[in-house]
């Protein structure tokens, strides 16, 4: 259950700048449905539009990585930090892309996750050859 | 500084079970240097040879991801976790691959754990969409 | 559910150590209701004792600090820290105290969870100017 | 060691998007001071802009909490992530704002930590009482 | 719910890889219970064989600790990762184990996390005399 | 460097709150050393108090754990916590007390969060059998 209240369609209608970030997504989405991360945020409208602003250009705007790539890493990340929620949304958006990945990706999460702690609690330092020529 | 003893090739040489292990990064990776990491686990040869045996498949072996990729994931989930050997350490075996794109890579790290956060700060529950048909 | 039994009132009944924290937890509060994090504790009753008197002078003594910013810095390391239940019991807490600053509160902890990430994965140095005069 | 490239003064005099950046960097603090944070963003215009707008508003904009009390969020959120550069340069930028409750908000900070760790590791279920009137 | 398919055993039954993974936890475990996670990476037959080798030698082979004291580690570093199914998994193992330590395990618990946060807020430098003679 | 000012032995002697818990800390341990996690406490004679009262009784008194264990534990839950400065004194304190299983509790610390990170990213649910009997 969330600390804030998610906001419902009609009290969206209600509030012209709230409306215009979920005209935005569903516009660039093509879809009616809005998820409730956004319905919480709506509880901000600044934090609402530049989140949405940001988020579009990252993940669906021109860029050197697929959008799948992204979604991946994307996943990647919530992961790690353990976001449940950021988990199940993402890997449903990396569904729709087509993903076919997935459990290689999951073995490089499980991996790295590993050798970031052995890592750690060596205390290894960096080796020389990995400062140079910067 | 390290918390355990990081192995010089001399001590590397006495040991049969490093030394095996070390022979097959060299080999691998076509190349005479082996980073602290594995100077570091050659103090537990079975961990040693665990850890590189996996690594070896999962970073190295045939998969639905391009190498690059891969260390793109792996660079994530280090920053995530913290771990600043590990981004040393892959940034530099993502630039030998051709790594162009680290800084939309960067872009998608930082906003995956920006949302990951509010998400988690407004404990918003996962849509019921995206738990549909699995 | 947790892993460990949840103490009920008849049980604290029987239990002077358990019974004397939870007797002092209802004076200080001016509240009947005492939560799970206390009945989950009250099964080793020196961790008990000792985490409610570290947090009944950290949250609740004299200080520089005000009892809502208290509470907010709190709110931001369990979202941080990605523990559900604290954020549900301290935001509790903030909204009996007048919170008006979630949502700011919260485009904090977002941003500086983004920032800390792009740090990390960018390996930023401390500055020279940072570190003079202390 | 930075992963990445930090720019000096004169690259950056040579790239009219990053160069109006730091020019609004230096106008908005009054200082010719700009720290590295800003020369490794600098590699990846869209994200230095937009990192910097975003952090404008958040620590320097209007809102319901004072600018010192940010910077205490600030911290808490880097510190429980670990993030060494953002604790020593929102730090600093504390001590500028005139901090004096340093001390009190570590005290949080830490028994914060604790008691997530322990509500953790014990799977506390959150009260019914928590999620009442949301 | 899982964001993949959890194997049932009929499906296991269907795919020899898969299945030898199976039999072998049965009678490593000596019994006819295989839980989700093992379920969730039968999704991967290489990563189930891999996990399940590693697993059934580092928590159940030999070694110089004790399967309890190994299962109150392994706990410990989930609660720190926050991983609730770990948590209840590895709990449900000690308590057949014999854990009678689980309260003081706790206590460690959550020092060190307070204690950890403490040194990441204050940045302490490591003292030279713990770094002499490695 | 640390953010706080790192108390002398001549700075605390004038301040006797502080030097009553630097007393103590020197008798327990029967040695003059003291490691500078207090002499950055020493800023907030309530918080060095409380921390070194809690630490005595959790990581020095009677319990059903051996005071090696305990470190052990200590270790892994601050190498999960990428803190750099517990690692190495408490690396320090386990080597004085005899430590020979560091090998073997790497191997745990690595194991376990490797595997709390594929949980996480699958969303493994908790089997009910894990539930039974609480």
């Amino acid at each position: 259950m969330a600390t804030v209240r998610l906001w419902t369609d009609d009290q969206v209608q209600k509030d012209p700048a709230v409306k215009a970030v979920f005209d935005d997504i569903r516009h660039v989405r093509g879809s009616d449905f809005v998820n409730n991360f956004w319905r919480a945020l709506a509880n901000d409208a600044t934090t609402l539009k530049r989140t949405w602003e940001s988020l579009k250009v990252i993940m669906g705007g021109d860029g050197p990585l697929d959008p799948l790539t992204r979604e991946l890493i994307y996943i990647a990340v919530s992961a790690a930090n353990g976001c449940s929620y950021c988990i199940h949304s993402h890997t449903a958006a990396a569904k729709q892309k087509g993903m076919t990945a997935a459990q290689h990706m999951l073995a490089i999460v499980g991996m790295a996750s590993e050798t970031n702690n052995l890592v750690n609690a060596m205390q290894v330092p960096v080796d020389r050859e990995f400062l140079v020529g910067e």
